[in-house]
């Protein structure tokens, strides 16, 4: 089960299933290309993590942590399924970072490990778009990270039960495939992750958490088309104009 | 003028003025120990300013940045005045952190320094509450200063106009004088702020940005009675309990 909001042709905002005949809802069958997909939740806040593939922070040339790397990524960042974003004016590097969702379905706080799918209620993709001229100069990362649509998120919210422990995970540009992994290379679990968040603060419904990348990021730049394809959620897509 | 919203001994949520004689709404006159204040604001995000002070930098063995510095507090941090807010468990050390607090007014992006009054609702007490064991490990203070209960805020918002220039602030700890300083001491002014803020994220109504510290941080522990003042705003008042 794949869940999607949408805003149908007369205005109104609806929950569906996207199928393989289309998006379903109340009995009616919508072609996806004719209706504005919206984000797959309204967080009041985005966990994010660094580091949680070896061979990401190998590249950033980082040391694995020893616990998760958080940070945050503010509402004013989401953006949707088929918007096209715009990179901050100005800045030499501005990045791209396939990553897994977590949506939370439940307020949660104090979660345990072997209770975390049960405030989980799926998962979508996010682009971590990442300013790098200041995100190297900052202590806590808020203009490289928060800056406004620096999380297309999308198109869906999936069942965790679809989504297999080993999910590939593809980000391309253009066409091109630029970050190829699998979930199987998470360093600290969605357990773990989960567990540790909600041991200092609670996440609400729509909450998401976003797991970190995989090897492979670079730059974006006007007119890119980015497409990142997670086995068992489907592929969100969004363009890219320079600001 | 200063707004405060409360919950009226009927259990409804209102909007009045906190006056000499109590707070006015609707026709009616409440005192303030009788009825719930609630959070001055509503925040999607909560932009917080490190080391706006040159006092508290140089305590915290900081040099002042050349640009703000800034951090989040997201919206599971607040709590109101007259709350009692729960220290993380087994940390060594958790300060108290006095500030102003800015809530936005109306939706803000790339707004000049000229206009930024008329985006500003008002002022507003911030208590930064901040978890020390964690912050000085982190790269991003997510477990040292988003935690459940880090922003104690409020009780109003009060008009611009009606907060000096030089307005005072004085943080007591069980009636003792730890903070005092001024919002003349600040490095960065409100206008510098928000124009900063608004060149890379729009700032929704409710939004808080809170303007950093000045010397005089220390720790918090059980039992602790805390009260903000800011001259021209009013006495945040909270208590803390130990986790």
């Amino acid at each position: 089960m794949r869940t999607v909001r949408f805003r149908d042709p007369a205005g109104a905002t609806r929950t569906g299933e996207w199928t393989s005949t289309g998006i379903e809802a109340a009995g009616q069958v919508y072609d996806p290309e004719t209706v504005e997909v919206l984000p797959p939740a309204e967080p009041t806040k985005i966990i994010a993590i660094g580091l949680n593939y070896a061979d990401h922070a190998a590249e950033r040339d980082s040391e694995i942590p020893d616990r998760p790397l958080l940070f945050l990524k503010t509402p004013n960042t989401v953006a949707s399924h088929g918007d096209t974003i715009t990179l901050p004016a100005a800045k030499e590097r501005v990045d791209y970072e396939a990553e897994f969702g977590v949506v939370i379905g439940e307020q949660a706080r104090n979660v345990s490990e072997a209770d975390v799918w049960d405030v989980v209620a799926g998962f979508t993709a996010v682009n971590d778009v990442s300013n790098r001229d200041d995100q190297d100069r900052e202590q806590n990362w808020i203009r490289g990270k928060a800056f406004d649509g620096a999380a297309p998120m999308g198109p869906v919210v999936a069942d965790p039960q679809d989504v297999p422990a080993d999910a590939s995970i593809e980000l391309r540009v253009n066409g091109e495939v630029k970050q190829s992994s699998s979930r199987a290379e998470f360093i600290f679990s969605v357990p773990e992750l989960v567990a540790e968040i909600t041991s200092y603060m609670t996440l609400e419904p729509g909450d998401v958490i976003s797991t970190g990348t995989p090897a492979g990021v670079g730059p974006l730049s006007d007119g890119d088309h980015v497409e990142i394809e997670i086995e068992g959620v489907g592929t969100l897509e969004h363009d890219v104009v320079q600001g």
